[in-house]
Formats: structure tokens, C-alpha cells, sequence
């Protein structure tokens, strides 16, 4: 049996190429990119425009089923997918989500993908990076500092303090800054005021970075956030404070892409990476755009299942911004489909208990339902579907025959075994091959609803067609909220919904595929820059906690300098 | 009369040099330094090995008088003699400490100099630059989110939350985090505590980050900070708690020195920049390192007056790093040593009143003794002084020729005019040749007081032989806990002194040469990572405020995404 290192072991033994190489790949010259050292480079937006007339490459969004606390190497089949058909010779481009420092310290520790299918340099995307969240916790938290000055100073705007919705953000798991209160000791510091800190992933302005296309789109966004209202019950957006401007200068390098590499030197663009629950969950359109450009194959990744983040980015990454796929991977794993069939239980940090590595064909067959599913979800949409399955050791012929046969079964274009984590790309040239051949085929691409439903037709529809449900339940501030919404002209925009990604439901411990139930609506907020609507079924915790033994106190340095315990 | 235009004009319409250029003139390879975009770079530690046989630069440390609220443009004449001294042929850098966000959004604006000395890429140094001030917040916030973790989660270092000292910080005038209630909600989010944010650059962090002489002293260092008490009055560290590894990990590219350039395509390495008043003031000792090996003259700056940063210079940064000076440079204005003398009143944002444009030789004669003090004071550490009167179109030949004897008086080697803001190095040329001279002066270089004296002999020798005051008084706080620092083995640091900048006193009224009164020490604080205690003579801000018209609000982007209204 063939041992695999440790992630970072993997990527320190690892030699990169230099990335101005991985932009001549891409055809990009040195007037196209900046340098951020020696191994990442920040894209200008400019090679949009000066590319236009070029052909788009295909567009491949990699998905997977319910996953449980430990995931399902969604990362992974992006990575290896993009390996894979390298491997095969095919001029292709991966696009990521940026890692958040809160994990990195927490309970996590830093990766992008993992064993041999990995993007590098590891270390520096995890730490800091090219600086990207930094310049999203300023902008938010200069519009924070100047809503509270601009109402300890005379309130010109005439804002209810008791009415602000925007909260200070930091990237960082920090559970005592969750409910706090602020502006205390006097007037000179403040109106005091009952808030919290969120972390920066789960920010307004990070879901407007991951949509925009320009910066002047990044800085109408900006102005049309809503952070409050008026005494009188009127909002107030950040251009009426005048932050706009300001928040928009900080982003001017954000806005970037970031171009970094795989193990085996494909190009990543790895940019942006907002929550997949309370915000949309994807990379940003601006990575896709330039990709799409620069390459045969995009390979793009969806937070969570396909209930989750593929939804989203369907019908709000694709809706705004003109991006359509030719594929969709739905990533699966034996050991989680046989726990969807009803046995184990998998905790993040706990062994794996043993009836999930052993051979348990009537329980697969039970949990298979939930691929089943996620195959029809993609499929509505129009695309087609090919199944990646990642195989473990533990993994039995006879389990990965039967997930082939109930693939198929629901409609899969193709199904593959992926052995890329320990094999790297070629592990996944049976995947490959297969993307390419669905790539080929022809899409019938719908929303699932259109911009004119009422904000409750749109919630219904998804909790009908999507979460299996047989009607949605309102709680009377989410009724007051909706009517709310209508009348200030914003039910036009689609539906981000945050609710649990352990389940399709909303309630994380109803496994495979419930139904039967009525899918509840607590509450239902605005984010109006980023332009969606995100009603919450169930309580979403937007600032983690550090706990007993986090990460931090395994990372050090060594005599050397190098580093150590990261991952 | 010549019109200047605008900082931001100015260098908007200045063509920079690439920085593998700039890099190239200190004899640096691109091994030696990594590419941060085509302006900027940060150079490698390895660098101080490799060019450990070379012989060092003369060393000049730029100073000024008591400052008015407006400043006296010593970044401009630290800028200017840099770009002088290549104007006369010499091969020279200077090191700068980086600009906080805090006042690019609050009243200052953007600035890295002023007028034709300035360094550039101004709008990149002025906001967010190589991240490093991210860093630093990152891992101050690191630690106090581990703190009160740890405190909630059965406190096994049997900390006493009442004693925690370590506050969170952020770079960003956000009055209404200075005094905050952390915690509620529950046991889930932590123990209820009052406390508040500070702005970065005040935070132990920075000053660690401007003292360290290696990834492995500053280990050592965050490993030393001691944040808070147990139950039973014992210190407890950043060790202790198991943070100071991934401190130093968070840390490990913001340690590493920028380069950017001046107007006139000197390199300028700029790093750090810690507070003036709670911590000591000055660009990073590692800048100063590498320069030193790079160069014929280094061009230093140190905060506020001689009696703040330039004496931290010579006891905190010279005692701890081994640096020595050659020379040091008193930037003093007709117009401020008018105001000593007793007319007018400045008040930043307010037009200057007239009584200070007009000449007055017996306001100015009287004034002048706030310079010659100064003069005394840099004497005294055994460097010859020289004198950069920065002249402005109202000075008159007589008030110049006043202030010229005056200077000569006070012993000064050499004093110059200096016409830079509007005429680039070539107005610096006269300063620059009596720097030259005054560099191949002997020096007699010794510290104010030893490391053995007492921490109240220190205190007094400062208050005396600097602030010139009769004695020292101590409130009952700073009595204990200088005698609790004594216990602790903490007598041994240095002292840096938080007081005013207004003042050589402690009375930001107190203008001029205040003497026959006592000088009060109210509390006493130690940030023992950094490596020095910081008795408190007044109250000082910790955390800034914006206004009712910050530059925020004018900070924008044009139709073309260029900057606008950034200074």
C-alpha cells in the first residue's frame, strides 16, 4: 500500500514553476500581471477587454452530495479534474475560492485540495495570501466606523441607531467578539449600541467582490448597500454616507484575480470566497471571465452540495453575470453514501467509525439516493452530469460497481473512479476523459425560476424542486420582511438561501433524501450590493469559535525558519 | 511665484522606475527580493549574510523641533536630504517608517513626504502597501482571541480576566471600538469583559516588528509579551498560552523590509511604523540593517521631536539593535519657533493666522530656544547636529539669519536652507554638503542613562537632563507597579516615555522651554516583547476618531478608476 505524505510535507517537497511561466501559459504577458513574489501574481482586468473576440473555454462546476462534517474532496475532484485533463493534454484553467484565515487557525488548519492533487504555493494562500480579505475587513469596517461617527456627530441622515444591520468584520474565529457592546466611555467614543463582529468570508463585501465584473460595477455595488434605516423607516445606503468612494480605493487591488498553479503547473486563479450559506458561495465571475479566456477547459468549484452551492450558482452567479457551464461533476464518496443509508456517524476530529470501511452494499444502495438526487438537481438545469467517485482503500469493487449502476440510473452522462489524492492528475484521467465528452454535448440551460416570481414563488419553487419539501412555513417577522422587500422594490432579486449544508433540508440531522416536510422561514435579510435575498431556515453562525487544542497553537516555525503544523 | 501642485498631481504625473532597477542600484539581485507588483518589493532577510564583510553606510537620524499640530515636514526633509545627497553624487537610501490607514481616512489623508519629496508609489504606501500592517493585526488579534478562548474553555493557565491587558486592534479611526463590552450571549461566545480596540500601529506587535533582528528574535519576542496576570498575580505569555508560533508564521512576510523609491529614484526602504508616544517611534532596525550594507549614507527618520523619537532613537532602537548614528539632523521652521516664542495658534485644518507669516525677530529670538534645546539634546549623545531651517515663501532673509546664529550658538556643526517641497533634492543640496562634512566628524556616541540604573533613575535622568523639569512625581498606580516591574526583573529595560509631542513637557500647553516644574508619572506599562517600559505622563489616545468630514468621503475613483481625492 502506497503511503501519501502529509499535505505540507507534499507541497514543501514540491518545486513550482515561476509564475510568470503559468502566465505565458495562459498567453499573458508581462504588462497583463503583477508579481507577488516569486510563485502568485495578481491579473489585471484589462486582458478582459483585450481578449474579447477570443472563443470561450468550456465552463465544468464541480459539485457534490450532501457531504458530512469532513467533506468530500470537493477541492480535490477541482484540483485533479484540472490535473486530469492536463494529464490528457488539454489547455485548461482551474478557479477557486480564497482559504479564510479563521479555519487556518481553527479547527481546519490550512489546505487547497490535499495529497497530490494540491494548489501551491500552500503556505502563502493561507496565510495572507496577496492581502485580498485584509482589504474586505477595511472596507467594511470603515463604513461600520463612519455609520456610528456620522450618528455620534449630529446624525445629519437622521439613521436609528436600533436599526443597523452592518457589523464589523475580521478574519479570524473569534467568539467573543460574536455579541458585544460598542461606544461605550462617554461621548467622545460614541452612541452605545448592542453589535458583533462576523467573519470576513461571510461579509456583504466579500459576496460583492466574488459578483462584480468592474471596478465602476464594484463601486455602484458599494452605494446600493443597504445598512440601516431612518428613524421614519427609510434605508440608507452607503453611497448616502458618502463610503462608497472609499471602500471602492481599498478594493482597487482586490479586485485582481490571483494566479497561482497546481502540483502538476496548471494555472489556478484563485479569487474571493464567500460563505455558501448566508452569502453565495462561489469564486468570483471575474476569475471565470478571464479563465474562460485564457484556456480550452474552466474547471469552477460550488461550496457544499449540489442543493447549496450549485443551486447558487446557477441562479445567482450565472444569472448575473451571463457565465453558462457545458458540465457539472457531482463529487461522491462510498463511506458518505453508506451514512446517508443509515449507518455511522462522522465527527470532524474523531476517528471513522468502522461499519463506514466495511462492506455494506444495502446501505449504499439506501444512500445512493442522495447522488440520485443531486444528479436531478443538475440535470434541471439543463447540463450535463458526469459522477466522480473518490475512492478510498476502504472502498469494496462490488460498492463502486453499484454507485455506477444507480448514476446511470439517475440520468449521469458518466461516472468515474478518482484516485487523484494519492495518484495526482492521472488518477483522474478517467474523469477527464469523460468531462470532455460531456463538454461536447448539447445544454438546454434554465433557471429554475424567473426574475418575476414573487419573492414567496421563488422560496417555494426551491423548496419544491430543490429541498424535496412539501410547502414552506413563515414565522411573522419573515412575513413583515417579505411584504418589506416588495414594497421597496427589491423582490425582483433571486433567493440566496442560508440554511444547513448537512442535510437538503433545513435541519442537518434528516439525512439522504427527506421528505415529507414543510421547510421553514425564520427571517429573511437584503444584500443589496451583492443582489440576492437571503432568507435563513434555521440559526447560521456567521463568527466560529476557536476551541480546546485550535491549529495556532500547532503552528510554529522550526530552526530553520520553515514552517510546521500547518495542516 | 512658483506653483506647486498637488501631492497626489504630482506624483499621478510622475513615471517611476521598475523596481528591479531601483533594487539593482543597492547591488541587489532579483534572488535577493521579491516583486510586489512593478513599484515595490520586499527584500529578503538573507540579504544582512550575504553583505555581512561590506563596510556600513554613515548613519543620519532626521529630528525636529517641539511640532505644532501641522507638523514641521520632517519626512519631507528626510525625503529631500535623501534626494539631495544623490543630487550631490552620494549613494544613499533612506528608511521610513509606513503609513497607518487610520489617518489616510481620517484627517490627514494620504502622504509619504510632501511637494517634490515625496516617495512613491504614493497611492500603494498609503493604502494597504505589502499587507504587513494586516499582519500585524492579524496576529495581535491572534492572541487575544486565544485569551479569552482559553479563559472560557476551563481556563487551565488560571488567567484572571480582570487583569487581561492585551487589547484587539485594528488599522482604521473607529472611535467607537475604544471602549467595548466583549463576550455576551452566553457561555457559548465567552466570559462578559470590558475592553476596546487600539490602532495597529500602537499595538506591541508593531514595536516588536520595528525592533527584531531576525524570524527567530521575533519568535523569541512574541514569546516574551506578557498579557495579562493569574488569579494570584503571577505574569502570564503569549508562550504560556501557546500563540507565539503562529504569531511569528502570520508574521513571516511582513518581517521582511519594502522597497519602493523617492521622486528622484533613490531607493527608500519602508518599514513599520509604530507610535511615537506608547511605543518608540521608528522604522524597522532590520530596514536600517540592510540599508546600511546597500549604500554610502542612510537617511533615517525618527517621531516628533528630539525630545520623543530621536531620544528613543539613541536609547530604545541604538541600545537593542547595536546601530549607531553619525549624524543627526534638527528640521526646524520660522514659523513654529514663532509660535514657541508666543504668537499665533495653530490649529490643524485652520488657515495659518497672520501674526505667523509676518516677520517677528523677537518672537522668533525667544522661539529659538525650543531649538537650541534640541540642539542639546542631540549633543549630548556625542553626534554632531545640523540644521534644515524648511523655508516658506513668507520667511524673511532676517528671520533666516536669526535663526542661522541661533542654531551656531547652540553648538550646531552646520545649518542649511532647505527649499525642497517645491524644488525637489537640488533645494536639499546645501544640507546635503554640510551632512557630508558632519559625517566624517568624529563621534563620541553614549546613551543618556545605563541599563543599571533604576527604573525611577532613569525616569529621572530623562525628565530632567530632556524635559527639563526640577523632579519627577509618581501617582500611588505607578508607584506599585514600578515596583512590581522591579520584582518581576524588569528594571533592566528602557524607558519610553508616553507623553506629549506638543510639548517637552508634559503639557501640550507647556510650549517653548518649559522649566521649574514637576514632571508627573501617572502609570507605568511594559511591553516586554518589544523590550521596554512605558511610564504614562498624561492620557494618550490610543485610538483615533474620524470627523464630521474625514477624507473618506473624498476618497473615490474617476471614470477611468483613477484615484481622486487621496490627499
Amino acid at each position: 500500500m502506497k503511503v501519501v505524505p502529509s499535505d505540507l510535507e507534499i507541497v514543501q517537497a514540491h518545486k513550482m514553476t515561476p509564475i510568470g511561466e503559468i502566465a505565458a501559459k495562459m498567453g499573458l504577458t508581462e504588462d497583463d500581471f503583477d508579481y507577488y513574489g516569486k510563485y502568485k501574481a495578481k491579473i489585471s482586468l484589462d486582458v478582459i477587454e483585450k481578449f474579447k473576440d477570443r472563443p470561450n473555454a468550456k465552463l465544468i462546476d464541480v459539485t457534490a452530495i450532501t457531504p458530512t462534517p469532513l467533506g468530500e474532496g470537493k477541492t480535490v475532484t477541482t484540483i485533479s479534474l484540472t490535473q486530469g485533463l492536463g494529464h490528457i493534454g488539454k489547455k485548461v484553467i482551474c478557479t477557486l475560492r480564497q482559504p479564510s484565515l479563521g479555519p487556518v487557525f481553527g479547527i481546519k488548519g490550512g489546505a487547497a485540495g490535499g495529497g497530490y492533487a494540491q494548489v501551491v504555493p500552500m503556505e502563502d494562500l493561507n496565510i495572507h495570501f496577496t492581502g485580498d480579505i485584509h482589504a474586505i475587513e477595511t472596507a467594511n469596517n470603515l463604513l461600520a466606523a463612519m455609520i456610528d461617527t456620522s450618528i455620534l456627530l449630529d446624525n445629519p441622515l437622521n439613521i436609528d441607531p436600533m436599526s443597523i444591520m452592518w457589523r464589523r468584520v475580521f478574519d479570524l474565529n473569534d467568539r467573543a467578539l460574536r455579541d458585544i457592546v460598542i461606544g461605550l466611555g462617554g461621548k467622545e467614543n460614541g452612541y452605545p449600541r448592542q453589535t458583533g463582529f462576523d467573519i470576513a468570508v461571510a461579509s456583504e463585501v466579500m459576496a460583492i467582490l466574488a459578483l462584480t465584473t468592474s471596478l465602476q460595477d464594484m463601486r455602484e455595488r458599494f452605494a446600493r448597500i443597504i445598512f440601516g434605516f431612518t428613524y421614519d423607516g427609510k434605508p440608507v445606503t452607503a453611497e448616502q454616507i458618502k463610503a462608497a468612494g472609499s471602500m471602492t480605493v481599498i478594493m482597487k487591488e482586490a479586485i485582481k484575480p490571483n494566479l497561482v498553479q497546481t502540483l502538476e503547473g496548471q494555472p489556478c486563479i484563485m479569487h474571493a470566497g464567500p460563505f455558501a450559506n448566508i452569502a453565495h458561495g462561489q469564486n468570483s465571475v471575474l476569475a471565470d471571465m478571464i479563465a474562460l479566456k485564457c484556456a480550452d477547459y474552466v474547471v469552477t468549484e460550488s461550496g457544499f452540495g449540489a442543493d447549496m452551492g450549485m443551486q447558487k450558482f446557477m441562479d445567482i452567479k450565472c444569472r448575473q453575470s451571463g457565465l453558462r457551464p457545458n458540465c457539472v461533476v457531482v463529487t461522491s464518496t462510498v463511506r458518505s453514501l453508506k451514512m446517508h443509508g443509515g449507518v455511522g456517524n462522522i465527527v470532524a476530529g474523531k476517528p471513522l467509525p468502522k461499519e463506514l470501511t466495511e462492506e455494506n452494499l444495502p446501505a449504499l444502495e439506501k444512500g445512493a439516493a442522495n447522488m440520485m438526487h443531486m444528479i436531478k438537481i443538475a440535470k434541471g438545469y439543463g447540463i450535463p452530469v458526469v459522477v466522480s467517485i473518490n475512492r478510498f482503500i476502504t472502498d469494496t469493487d462490488n460498492e463502486i460497481n453499484l454507485l455506477k449502476d444507480k448514476a446511470k440510473e439517475a440520468g449521469a452522462f458518466g461516472v468515474g473512479v478518482n484516485t487523484a489524492w494519492g495518484d495526482g492528475g492521472v488518477g483522474c484521467a478517467e474523469v477527464a476523459e469523460l468531462v470532455v465528452k460531456a463538454c461536447e454535448e448539447p445544454t438546454d440551460f434554465q433557471f429554475l425560476y424567473p426574475d418575476s416570481f414573487t419573492i414567496k414563488e421563488k422560496i417555494e419553487t426551491m423548496a419544491k424542486k430543490i429541498y424535496n419539501a412539501d410547502g414552506v412555513s413563515y414565522d411573522p417577522l419573515a412575513e413583515k420582511k417579505i411584504a418589506q422587500f416588495e414594497e421597496l422594490g427589491l423582490g425582483n432579486l433571486p433567493i440566496n438561501m442560508a440554511k444547513t449544508h448537512l442535510s437538503i433540508s433545513h435541519d442537518p440531522g434528516m439525512k439522504n433524501v427527506p421528505s415529507g416536510y414543510i421547510f421553514p422561514i425564520r427571517d429573511i435579510r437584503a444584500s443589496v450590493g451583492a443582489g440576492f435575498l437571503y432568507p435563513l431556515a434555521g440559526a447560521m453562525r456567521t463568527m466560529p469559535g476557536l476551541g480546546r487544542a485550535p491549529s495556532a497553537i500547532k503552528v510554529d516555525i522550526d530552526k530553520d525558519g520553515k514552517i510546521v503544523g500547518l495542516f
